[in-house]
């Protein structure tokens, strides 16, 4: 009996950005395995993929995977609310596989970034080492908040650094070792944050994308305008050298 | 009259990673720029669209933007036949969307990571200001890369740095301050980066993606594989810290 188990990127937010591998791949398995931040409320990436696949007759599974400092403080820092959320999930999906049911479990943006699937990628593995595991690649929310802002993050041998997680120190460092510097909005420091911007001459060039690819997307651009107008979270700050 | 330009990610080769949104302003415009590396043959981003799109009826506009310079020493680099090949393609492009038709311009991967698109892109804008420059974003072959070996480029607050062109002289440093580091195979030196990745203790870790989403993909991991058997071009390399 073959146990498989896809992983499927489903892109930003439009569902046009869906691929027609992860639409073949979704209208072919018997169950979705879903992850929602929330325990309550509809899976964001549920509905994406609802208004593109007839998921009825489906068997969608929603598991759980708490916001709770996996964003701040990465995968180290331990957490039993975590740990028991992803041996639930993974138990969630083995449940499927183990029986020879056709699974795909969708992660929003691409699987290879920052996506919540990792959380139980070993678990899978060693419960299950004979488990296959086939990636499907998606368009993610790096490469779609740069389109929405019309620049490019690199050229030639620009180098590119994405910088997750919280007000990075060496920031003013990173700006001249690096053509791009692509951060996600800080919980707290963001007026320090760009203050060091400002400081390492990126400051016009700064552009800030919040609600990538969904409803209410909008483009700041220069570091002035978003002390202003301070964005929400969720948002990608992309930092390019200011050009002359 | 509308002057519009479609700035299309058509993703990594694989013609099934191609957006549902890609396809279908594929299928609407009238014409088709595509980027040629060399000035015979057959362009590699049209055969990929071929599979899907019925080109037949379109037109066809070939651009060649020569390979020379681009991807070692960045736009940066001045050089008298880019300049004319580039003012070329632009002009190309204008000639079109001048007339009121609908262009697309399509680009492997994603448009805002390294795609040659954006050498031209200052040149469109600075002829026509008011041309209305729509970008759809692509998986890209970074992405594309880790999915296809089955690995995550971050997790939480993991730092990645995207490092293109030559060998990363600082590479023990980078890999020091960066969870993920993501490389070029190097038209050089490719021993010396092999020395650097062991020395900083990611020799195990080390994967290398050859031909990502083509016929040949290849996998190759732990950098002492990859001094038996190197891998050819168009390579990427993904260095992470070796796991306990």
């Amino acid at each position: 009996m073959q146990r498989k188990l896809y992983v499927i990127g489903i892109g930003p937010g439009d569902p046009e950005l869906l691929t027609l591998k992860a639409v073949r791949i979704l209208n072919e398995v018997q169950c979705i395995v879903v992850p929602k931040g929330r325990q309550e409320g509809v899976s964001m990436a549920l509905s994406i993929i609802s208004s593109v696949i007839d998921i009825s007759g489906k068997e969608i599974v929603e598991a759980h995977f708490p916001m709770k400092k996996t964003v701040a403080d990465g995968p180290a820092a331990k957490d039993e609310l975590l740990d028991q959320k992803w041996a639930e999930a993974a138990e969630a999906v083995l449940a499927r596989t183990s029986k020879g049911i056709s699974t795909a479990f969708i992660t929003l943006g691409d699987p290879s970034i920052y996506s919540t699937y990792f959380y139980i990628h070993r678990l899978l593995l060693d419960s299950d080492p004979e488990l296959e595991i086939y990636f499907v690649p998606g368009v993610s929310s790096i490469n779609s908040a740069a389109c929405a802002a019309g620049i490019s993050l690199g050229l030639g041998s620009d180098r590119i650094a994405v910088l997750p997680g919280n007000y990075p120190a060496d920031l003013e460092q990173m700006l001249s070792e690096f053509a791009t510097l692509v951060m996600m909005k800080p919980r707290s420091g963001f007026g320090k944050l760009l203050d060091a911007v400002e400081k390492s001459g990126a400051g016009d060039s700064l552009v800030c994308v919040e609600n990538i690819g969904m409803k209410g997307q909008k483009i700041t651009r220069g570091a002035k305008n978003m002390r202003e107008d301070e964005p929400g979270y969720f948002s990608v700050l992309i930092a390019t050298h200011d050009k002359e």
